[in-house]
């Protein structure tokens, strides 16, 4: 990150957008100093790729289980980071696991709704609230005045379908209501905490990612992952107080609600 | 309603702006034809006002037990309704019911969450979706061009602090988040059903009905429910096919997302 080496936390590193991200962010000429990188299942699979770049950077990449679905997943993990960082706390905490389900309202079901509900809102907000304590601490530590993700912040995943204002445009060809409705959930979690947590001066802020070539945005999206994580990673160095709450994309336009 | 009688759904109508919404369709003088009060227990001690109101307009007034959280429950509200209006249909669903928990992002629990998910978001979206057949045949039904509240519609009750707009300003001394969250997703809820069923001619809209004195909104409400529900009721009768998708006001102010 910008100003100095620091403490990364990141959900759903296994895969698109958060795998890429690790790799980046340990692969920077001003590499970050401690990278938590989670996910549900770090001995399978689907976690090759990141056990690999674990290996190459021993130093830096901690894996670490998270399911943000499970509260005990997360209270154990943050027990975890909590031994690891002492009091300088976790600078960034980076909500990128989250699932999308297509589907309009009537093919929609109150269990595809509740998988998004868990997943996009309830996931973000518990590990969130989990370590809170890791990012109070970072704050303090800091001691400097202002915000910023070298300091204490949150970063949350989000997506330009969660704006109310482009529902009219992108409905017909892509309803996805489960994931509307929690997205939008999302961005206004993150209003809420950026409001109860700006005295604490842990910064808030939603991204949205564009529609990256992912296996969540399937082979159609617009770009490839290395391209989208260069502009937010670029778009986190650069957030300050004054973006606090902010709903930005990669390149960082500002989004409407 | 504006164009001619119809019938009309109100859920949880045993008491505050629900009660007061089924005392002044009745007592309009243009009353409804077929008015379905519904609530969770109308033989309980909180149905009394509902139970004497639906005694003096037997021929208006049917109660049904309705629990917005239970689908068990809205699949046989639904075939009553279903049978009572008969291929005429349902002009008008108000999802009225609605539940209010204070707290913030510290102080809300998964459970909080989960109970505000229930009732405010998959409540509406399960009530419409199982009354959608009786408001389509009442869009057949009525066959002129154009949508309106006496035609086919379906009418949310939100509000004001739903609007991501609002956060700043009274996230401080009103959090809710558990609230705010629901009822935004909500929003967003109508915007999709909006585009879903424009073809079909049904008319979707959210309404805030102000901060009113109810067991809700508690004595500090800015103002009494017979003002607030005079002012949805005209804002109901003037909704055309211009204002589906919309986020009103009870004096038809256009809120912000």
């Amino acid at each position: 990150m910008a100003a100095k080496a620091c403490s990364v936390l990141i959900t759903g590193a296994n895969r698109g957008l958060g795998l890429e991200m690790v790799k980046q962010m340990v692969g920077s000429p001003r590499p970050v100093h401690q990278l938590f990188a989670c996910c549900r299942d770090p001995d399978g699979p689907r976690a090759d790729g990141l056990r690999d770049l674990a290996k190459k950077h021993p130093n830096v990449i901690t894996v670490i289980r998270l399911d943000a679905t499970d509260h005990c997943s997360i209270k154990e993990s943050a027990k975890q980071v909590g031994s690891l960082v002492g009091k300088a706390g976790l600078n960034l905490l980076v909500n990128n696991a989250g699932g999308l389900s297509h589907g309009n309202m009537q093919t929609t079901s109150t269990q595809d709704m509740q998988a998004a509900f868990n997943t996009n809102i309830m996931g973000p907000m518990n590990v969130t609230k989990e370590f809170l304590p890791y990012l109070h601490a970072a704050a303090t530590a800091n001691g400097k005045p202002g915000m910023s993700c070298s300091k204490a912040a949150v970063v949350s995943s989000s997506s330009t379908v969660a704006s109310m204002a482009t529902v009219k445009e992108l409905y017909p060809f892509f309803p996805a209501i489960s994931y509307r409705i929690s997205r939008a959930g999302l961005n206004m979690l993150t209003l809420c905490a950026t409001e109860e947590f700006r005295k604490d001066e842990i910064l808030f802020a939603v991204l949205h990612p564009a529609w990256v070539r992912t296996d969540m945005g399937g082979e159609e999206g617009a770009i490839d992952a290395p391209e989208s994580v260069e502009g937010l990673l670029r778009m986190m160095d650069s957030l300050t107080e004054k973006q606090s709450g902010a709903f930005l994309d990669y390149e960082g336009k500002v989004l409407p609600w």
